[in-house]
């Protein structure tokens, strides 16, 4: 079994929040993370799958599949757009990294799949200090 | 004369735009920077002063002092913010990391120069790829 | 299950010895990392924690938490600190990275346990090409 | 059980192909790095193994036994040379970094256990955004 | 004045030698680097532009514009391919990063100034240790 | 003129005081970068020589040569040494960054001219926020 990790950046706008909370909870909850006129990051993602090197041409996946995929389920969505407002895979839920790593594992979950791979670990760092990882 | 670099960074969110154009100039001249819905950046920002080494005590100024500097006058008022909306600064400016540099320059440049130093360069780097310095 | 990691650092000085060897079989086996005039790193430290996002708040616990924890248990007792002699936690402890990651995790383990989340890995590096894990 | 890792660095060139299919299959299959007159990388390359720290020294293995494993059994053998040419332990396989994982693993792994350790990870980077892993 | 920097990667093949000096000697001066069977890098390339932000827009240059004036002019010349045989602007030249980093500033010349700005400095990073800076 | 970096590292303890003052006043002026049991740092220093590159081989100094001049200057006498007790160079001297730079710049000088290279910069990043430069 071989692990490949394909590393992506995007830039996107966010806010913690929960409409059903008054803004003195919010701010309480999650702090300067919750300014009404929202903040942003540069996210790294790395994403990582898995399986057996093709005796044909010594590849899991081409590479350039796997950047495809990221490019067409999440990249275009998301880099330069406001996570709570635009991303469809975000819509009702609230835009911690936590939540995210699960909404994109679940986006290139089928597409990974019907290359033969399997996907194991979505990584996003959201800070230089802060990351977080979703196995399924 | 030794040069002394402190390294600080700041989340926030902005957009690209002038009032005073449609949407499809300020699309067509800004592209994805220029998403109504704003997006963001974890800034790294760079300051370097320049100055003698006391013999006193061996340095050019206290890197403490320099920090404190920064932060009280750039880092709290533009981390987790709107640089369009919320920082004083940059009011009736276009959001470039261009105008950004010269901005954060003319607030810094008085106390640096009152701790007795001189303040050498900014640099801010957007995203991993992007950055700018301006020398005054 | 969800995995949260925060990077923190310090910067410390320690020496490789045993009281009961000559300094001779000392610097056989600890080489110039036994100088007896200390050296020192600037350690780079990961906390992994993990947990079930809370349906409340998205988080498997609050950034800002986990930071205090390892601030409180880690950070202010190493920093600019000789590992030998003035870290508690440390006592009678050959100073290895492997020794120094086992006794962070026993600090960090109750703290992150009461605020309902588990510890998963203690990742310290001591120069930018060694590095050690322990999962407890 | 503690991880310790050691990161190596060394510079190849390779060429992806097959020698039974065409040079449009091959350019097909692997685009740009099918490059007849060879291309290269920066590679970097993780070892991670894993053992009870000794109570004698606290190490799981003295870091420069591995550290000269890893020049003799791989660094000298492929560092500024052609990985499809003049590396024996890839002599008829593809030069994908998925096969050099496998053969790297392979070629530690007796050494790191004859030192009473075992081998956990072998990783390689073979760009900033292109990674493998492979865990035996 | 504001200076703009933009980064990009290129991983390419090369070998350090003079035709006109023996085997013998090419490898005395060159050292592993003159290996006949080619190695390489992944090359980082640094292109930093100066001038006055326009009022209107707030830019030096739009950094699409610069990213596109060094893809098609370098990258697309450059990546993938073997620095002695097949790139135009470096024939007839010792595959140094010194003779490469002047190349490439005469190759950037005259795009980015028919765009308003002027060229500064190109830095190229060959391994982590060394790079060489060019500022014309 | 091209400028040639050598990057190298080193791990070292210190501790910032004057034999002349109190306790009192040293831990006033320099923090817990007084601690009279030393901390450490894993510097990373930058060496930057300009010349003009040899029509004969392309270099403006063999990097070989650079680095042996580093080691032989500063590594081996400053490598896993405690700054303030056991470098030479640095006798008398309070150990600040600033200090280290200009004492450093002193030892290579004539080095490096009697290669027929100038002296450009010499950089020290004592943690990832604090960076010093000299250039002479």
């Amino acid at each position: 079994m071989i692990y490949l990790t394909r590393k992506e950046r995007f830039c996107a706008a966010h806010r913690m929040f929960r409409q059903d909370w008054s803004d003195e909870v919010n701010s309480k909850v999650f702090g300067k993370c919750s300014n009404p006129n929202w903040h942003g990051h540069n996210y790294i993602l790395w994403v990582t799958i898995k399986g057996e090197p093709s005796p044909d041409h010594g590849f899991v996946m081409n590479i350039n599949t796997l950047k495809q995929i990221i490019a067409e389920k999440i990249i275009i969505k998301i880099d330069h757009k406001n996570i709570n407002l635009e991303v469809d895979f975000m819509e009702g839920k609230i835009a911690t990294t936590e939540n995210l790593a699960v909404a994109i594992w679940n986006e290139l979950k089928p597409s990974v799949e019907k290359e033969g791979a399997m996907l194991h670990c979505v990584k996003i760092e959201e800070t230089e200090n802060n990351s977080i990882e979703y196995y399924g």
